[in-house]
């Protein structure tokens, strides 16, 4: 029995090539767009999303070919069908390229500037190149290359965890360097409730830098420790680069204004966006605006790559991102987060990652035993999924004891006792997939990655809230 | 029958980490150092061959493990004994990690000039942090870590040739950009003889940036067909890396002074070298001392890793290099021959390279057949290699004839005509292995490699001959 790959409407090809060639053949047009990168932007990503979306099942043989495969375990044919295994490494290739591929286009205006000035005659004329913002692209995509280059080792080799836990570290070192170049602020406004003790603002100084780079840690494994059914990473790494879309575009220069009624939710102020230079949220500055086109310049070529691989890894799976694709997807969030300084906001969007790990703690510290799998438990005759079991081996300590019946009081875990001795004999894997069947109880794959994106969208939903209508609470005016 | 790593001698770590460590600290201390970033460049490569001389043999194998092995044709126990391949992954991912670690230390200067800023209570002090620096270092790292990856993933996947040419073109982007923000000289010397058409200076414009593309295709594919016997990519990086080294060392600050005395070679000028500030050749030029020490940071940890992998793949080999050594150190090359502006003399290093590109052309370009392996031949009997041959399945055409005969005459391949119709029926493969096993006779695949190694050392001492002593033929006074 085989699977074959999912079929390609070719009026895709037909349809997009066209609207992407106009989109990068457009800043060259008089008059110019307000943001002519912008359209580069668009029209590259649209052909990333076309290579990714063709070459995956073009090179599905090839990595099979490499030994580079897996089995889906919760499917009927899961020992007879091999599927290409790592194949978020064509996502991570094609986005880099595109990144370098961008960078002439991003930097199209202070180029076309320099070559005027060459052409001027007379006058005192200064044109800068932006060295700095140069240095700021490139350690980040040197970021993500590294970060694309450890999920595949990690693949071919299965390196332990150990060994691989001080490399988003290092990767981190050239977006740190920037940072500093930059004045780095390390300053961090102190909520309300705090300022009596430490004051408005607090220097974390190097502690700062502590923070950034475990950033980087977290969002590459949280992603990779939320995984295991058909289309979960990828659709986590969609719904939050939509988020961080949609939180840009708020900071961009509108032409037209409008404004959220956010009296309405007990806020004092206003929120007044758009109009065309007061530049949405920015208020004006322009740095701001700078800020949020960077994120957007790495934000829309992600959805990009990551749509064009969900297309193949929805249920039923063609391929398997691998560890490449989380570690690609993580990194990628946190270079926009530390480059465009709203890591803060960024971790509002990771809030279902969050719960997953600190749910996960007892099983990573071993606390608790954790099986190689802890995907959910599939019966083949009702093509439903359960929730998956950690056997213990001998009754868990008194503190993992209590960590259990609280999440089972909770709700997240379901326990079983011996009936004799009340001791913990088993209990569901601690996941918020495991959560999910608990809750919800038994369904199918589709349903239940369906929940996950359900569940990933509604925390961007209350992250929004929390920013915008909330933060007030905590932080007063300075809400960057 | 299996073959055991090579035993490390521990005396090694135990005298070498203490002079690692000290040269790091040395820079902390006072009196400052002239060049302090040296001094933790020499201690950082110290550690990085430390690393890989220790790391080959730790993860050989997981290697084989992964599938990455590769059978050693040229030995008597070439079908029993699996060789881990690909190993110049662990030279090349220890050289980027040396050099991400190294950012730190190349701006300690700017960094602690900066810090010193910001305590100044008063006064007028500005201190600009050196951007642009900082994007030459990231462009070169990301595109070392593009052509690790390309190569890595050549060795896993085993790419065409036609689909993996573009890619060193697109790592050589970010080194394009930057060279082009710092308002890149496309402005070529024209040598004298040719004066009168062209006059001093000519701007090759973009044809010079793409004439630095095909610099990185080329450094980068030049070494991998050049390749096929114990230590001989390696060794050839190591040569050119060496000589590149003592060619920046002429333009460093040093306490002596000496002289050249060129007159003796005909030249119309003495070359003065040295006194401290005139800094060796650069004479007194800060811009050449800095990009001499760019050169410096970047091609001593080479050296280092080479090293380090040399040790095992040394005659008889432990570990292979698989093409991710070659694709990485030819680029390394050819970004400092961008970066550091000196791509000439660079080429100058790399003449055996180019006499076997020369010399395989036929072959690459289907003139002649070209079988998978042009290795030399091995005879089991007497351990000595011979030439290895090309048969022709039918007659040669015109050109390749002509070709041929050429090579023939002088020296450069062995042909086998039919005694009865004349035509050409077998030549050695052509590449520069088989010539020496030609002109030298048959010999061990020690001997060869030795071989080789001289003429590369031949090669570069030559190239300082021409670089030093007759550039003045060609070029006048300004000969960078």
């Amino acid at each position: 029995m085989a699977i074959g790959p999912r079929p390609l409407p070719s009026v895709l090809l037909y349809g997009l090539v066209p609207i992407a060639s106009w989109c990068i053949v457009r800043p060259l047009l008089e008059p110019l767009p307000s943001i002519p990168a912008l359209y580069s932007c668009i029209g590259i990503s649209i052909f990333a999303f076309l290579m990714t979306v063709y070459l995956i099942p073009a090179l599905g043989p090839a990595f099979i070919k490499a030994g580079l495969k897996g089995h889906d375990l919760l499917k009927t044919y899961r020992f007879e069908v091999p599927i290409p295994e790592s194949m978020g490494l064509v996502s991570a290739s094609v986005y880099v390229l595109s990144l370098i591929c961008f960078i002439p286009f991003a930097f199209s205006t202070p180029i076309r500037a320099h070559a005027n000035v060459k052409n001027a005659k007379e006058g005192i004329t200064v044109v800068e190149f932006p060295h700095y913002q140069l240095s700021v692209y490139l350690s980040s995509i040197l970021g993500l290359l590294i970060a694309t280059m450890l999920g595949f080792l990690d693949d071919v080799f299965d390196i332990r965890w150990r060994h691989k836990l001080p490399i988003p570290i290092i990767a981190s070192i050239p977006l740190l360097m920037v940072y500093y170049a930059e004045h780095g602020n390390t300053n961090v406004v102190v909520p309300l409730p705090f300022r009596f003790i430490f004051g408005n603002l607090i220097n974390l100084g190097p502690l700062y830098y502590l923070y950034m780079s475990m950033l980087s840690t977290f969002s590459t494994n949280s992603f990779n420790i939320l995984a295991g059914i058909n289309g979960s990473e990828v659709s986590q790494a969609i719904v939050i680069a939509l988020s961080v879309i949609l939180n840009d575009l708020l900071y961009l220069p509108w032409p037209i204004g409008f404004r959220i009624p956010l009296h309405l939710l007990g806020n004092r102020t206003e929120l007044e966006f758009g109009g065309a230079w007061s530049a949405g949220m920015s208020y004006g500055s322009r740095e701001l605006v700078e800020r949020h086109l960077f994120s957007l310049y790495f934000m829309l070529p992600l959805v990009a790559v990551c749509t064009g691989f969900m297309y193949h890894n929805w249920y039923p799976a063609r391929a398997f991102p691998g560890d490449t694709l989380c570690y690609m997807t993580g990194m990628a969030f946190s270079v926009v987060g530390i480059q465009a300084h709203f890591s803060k906001t960024l971790l509002l969007f990771f809030m279902p990652q969050i719960f997953n790990f600190l749910l996960s703690c007892p099983q990573l510290f071993g606390l608790v035993p954790c099986p190689r799998h802890r995907v959910p438990h599939f019966n083949p005759e009702t093509n439903l999924l359960s929730p998956s079991t950690a056997k213990f081996e001998k009754p868990p300590n008194k503190l993992a004891t209590l960590i259990l019946r609280l999440f089972a009081t909770l709700g997240f875990v379901k326990l079983t006792s011996d009936s004799k001795t009340g001791k913990l004999t088993e209990t569901t894997n601690l996941t918020i997939l495991n959560t999910f069947l608990i809750v919800l109880g038994d369904m199918n794959e589709k349903s239940l990655v369906k929940t996950l994106i359900g569940t990933q969208i509604a925390g961007s939903g209350l992250a929004f809230f929390i920013r915008y209508a909330l933060a007030w609470l905590v932080y007063d005016g300075d809400r960057r």
